[in-house]
């Protein structure tokens, strides 16, 4: 059961636009802060404020218990922006309650989910194991302030498990854990031709196109089969064994797919299935492309530059500073006479990350996902990153597990984001009883 | 020798901002068109106003002269913006004379060949043959106005031949006489995915990326010798005969192109020459492409759409809307499944124009040319287009010649503007004698 009082604490949370990104929502932040941290020392826990270049880092302690393994529990408390506030049906941060669903920022992402760990925290009272809480105030814009604290607060955050409640569900009814996900890599092209922008039709035949040298580069990356042909991209690759491999559930609904993003799901390797690409293989996305003339009408140039923006989703084995090289080179060597590159890799990104069914942790969280659903846990994957993630692991040196009743469907990121009472309730009892299967 | 007194009256042209897409500028259009209405007056020209939408057009006849041919010569007295103007050494409408050197814009497009025009014609006073003179005040937004207004005024514009009075030499020593140009044609390109933009993560794998279909669609119409691969892309030229070919001249210095604009000029098809792929051979150029995120940092999508901005240059028996329904075929059956393509034709474009080195009109001008330069007269051809003419040459059932004294070194369209004073003074005793000569 959540509670009427349950639900008044959790809408207080919500109310505080808790914006990481925006500076003029910092004080809002620094209050949301305030009123958790205070929230968190009142069910028992010692707390400690970490401060970072933007906002503060909770950590958050229960009384040691000697000879007890540790669970260290990851959250965030901060938001993603509003916009386009013109599409909300209520107001952001005036959460609403209607028919069992809970309209508001943050109400699943990660508010939602951070609420029912602290109802089953404060439910549970006296703990079987230690617990450590870190909750984060710039996930939405990075992690770069808890990413710096890490090595300073190794010994702190040491812990035996990790469990990041911040991911989801295939649907409401199906239990699952992810015993990974995808790591990440960005590098950004730039290509320049002459030194000014020239006429097309005085150079035309003449000057070689920076846009025609990236679509010619970037559009011959991959075979027939949608395989990426950079040599070496797929090498590191360490796959998942067959025993592995079967334990993960990956059922997908290409109907519904079609019907939900209005095209088919064709995107990747056609001899693998869509969860297999999503989760199994890396990617190279371009996430940006631009040069030349873009708005009304038309105006004839041979552009001097060129841009793109690219991200790889990388599997296990594929090490991002690696990666990142390896396109580098690849780049630098397919560009054409009389165009110049330069690449640039702003983000250090991350490996993926990858547990074992067998791990304790992981046993523990499919057991209680099965008890409150009733129902056997699907082990699944999870395409997105959070690269924080693989630098949290290794910083508490733990195994980490991701978790969270999280649905696509709840709109986090975007106008009208919800949760439902009833996956609070559920999220509260999973988290419960996972601590429980611990011991 | 041009006089102190026609200096002050082209320096009083210049200072017109006749900038005709700039809706501020419309009085200094009209101010300029009555000035320059007044100027061709006084020197014995009967002069018309044609109204357009836009800015008007000035027509201007000589006393006729029955069984003597009619030439019409075309102008603009319009001219582009001054951006940046910070760049400007020298007010860009405040004419300023430094060493023989007019700096203002329009010094040379198009005021200063309009100016020595105007003086070869006050200076003949008494015509052996028939002058009509069409001066239009919308070249630089795209002749709109007068490509209108050319079927109801066929009658009046009636001619033997037409000197577009509006193109360039080689270099300052070197005559030469443009016997035709290319040709052009417009597409705009929208791919579109899914209906929103995705997560690269959540989606990577599974959707298929507008931005890299479009760059596999335009990154492979070039087999590796840059020739293009779209069926049919060459079909319906008329190549010149060889003994068209031998008469233009085709030199091109390579290492000044690699010194003026910092690479080497390797566009087009591989086993042509630079002047022969700028002047034989219709490209196919990307002007514009966009899609996706372009700000400072990293967001990582998968946009719903992915936009192209393209134009051909065509050349003799290229058939704009015929070319442009056969790009519109292929790019639609090569889209990949899951997406979808729309794309637009804005413009008509126009066809390439190419007269016969024999032509009484070329021959008239090239020899012109050569007694004024005192060397033999080139021919060449224009790689950039002006659709007007086409149009103009259709209605007024005449052939065309491009000509002028226009250096690529002149910056028009560009901060610094300038001509001078040595080729006004030879422009004008071209136009002079060839007129002589079309008796």
């Amino acid at each position: 059961m959540i509670s009427d009082d349950d639900l008044k604490q959790f809408f207080t949370f919500l109310n505080f636009p808790s914006v990481s990104s925006e500076p003029d929502h910092k004080q809002d932040v620094e209050n949301c802060f305030n009123w958790l941290n205070q929230e968190i020392q009142k069910i028992g826990f010692k707390t400690e404020r970490w401060e970072t270049q933007g906002h503060p880092v909770l950590f958050a302690e229960s009384k040691k218990i000697p000879n007890k393994p540790t669970l260290l529990i990851y959250n965030h408390y901060d938001v993603q922006p509003v916009d386009p506030l013109e599409l909300w049906e209520t107001p952001p941060f005036k959460a609403t309650l209607k028919d069992g669903i809970v309209y508001a920022r943050g109400a699943q992402d990660n508010k939602g989910q951070l609420f029912y760990t602290f109802l089953a925290l404060k439910e549970l009272k006296e703990f079987p194991i230690n617990i450590k809480w870190i909750i984060e105030g710039e996930e939405e814009m990075g992690s770069e302030g808890l990413e710096t604290l890490l090595p300073k607060y190794k010994e702190k955050l040491k812990s035996d498990y990790t469990a990041i409640v911040d991911c989801g569900i295939p649907d409401a009814d199906t239990p699952a854990v992810s015993l990974g996900m995808r790591g990440i890599m960005t590098l950004e092209l730039e290509l320049t031709g002459t030194n000014v922008d020239l006429h097309a039709g005085t150079h035309g035949g003449i000057a070689y196109n920076p846009l025609r040298a990236l679509t010619e580069i970037l559009g011959n990356i991959r075979d027939k089969n949608g395989k990426i042909t950079i040599p070496g991209f797929y090498d590191s690759i360490i796959p998942l064994t067959d025993e592995e491999k079967k334990h993960i559930s990956f059922e997908f609904d290409e109907k519904k797919y079609e019907k939900d993003f209005g095209v088919k799901a064709t995107g990747g390797e056609k001899d693998l299935k869509p969860l297999e690409r999503n989760w199994l293989r890396p990617t190279l996305e371009i996430n940006g492309l631009w040069g030349g003339y873009q708005g009304e009408g038309f105006k004839t140039v041979i552009p001097s530059k060129a841009h793109a923006k690219i991200s790889c989703r990388l599997v296990k084995g594929q090490d991002p500073a690696q990666m990142s090289a390896l396109l580098k080179d690849y780049f630098e060597k397919v560009v054409p006479p009389g165009i110049s590159i330069k690449i640039k890799t702003p983000h250090g990104g991350g490996p993926a990350i990858l547990s074992s069914p067998h791990s304790k942790i992981v046993q523990a969280f499919a057991k209680s996902f099965s008890t409150v659903f009733n129902k056997p846990c699907r082990y699944i994957l999870e395409g997105a990153s959070i690269p924080i993630v693989s630098a949290l692991e290794k910083a508490s040196n733990s195994e980490a597990v991701l978790v969270g009743v999280g649905l696509v469907t709840d709109k986090i990121h975007a106008p009208n984001e919800h949760f439902s009472v009833d996956r609070l309730y559920k999220g509260k009892e999973v988290i419960k009883q996972a601590i429980k299967n611990l011991v």
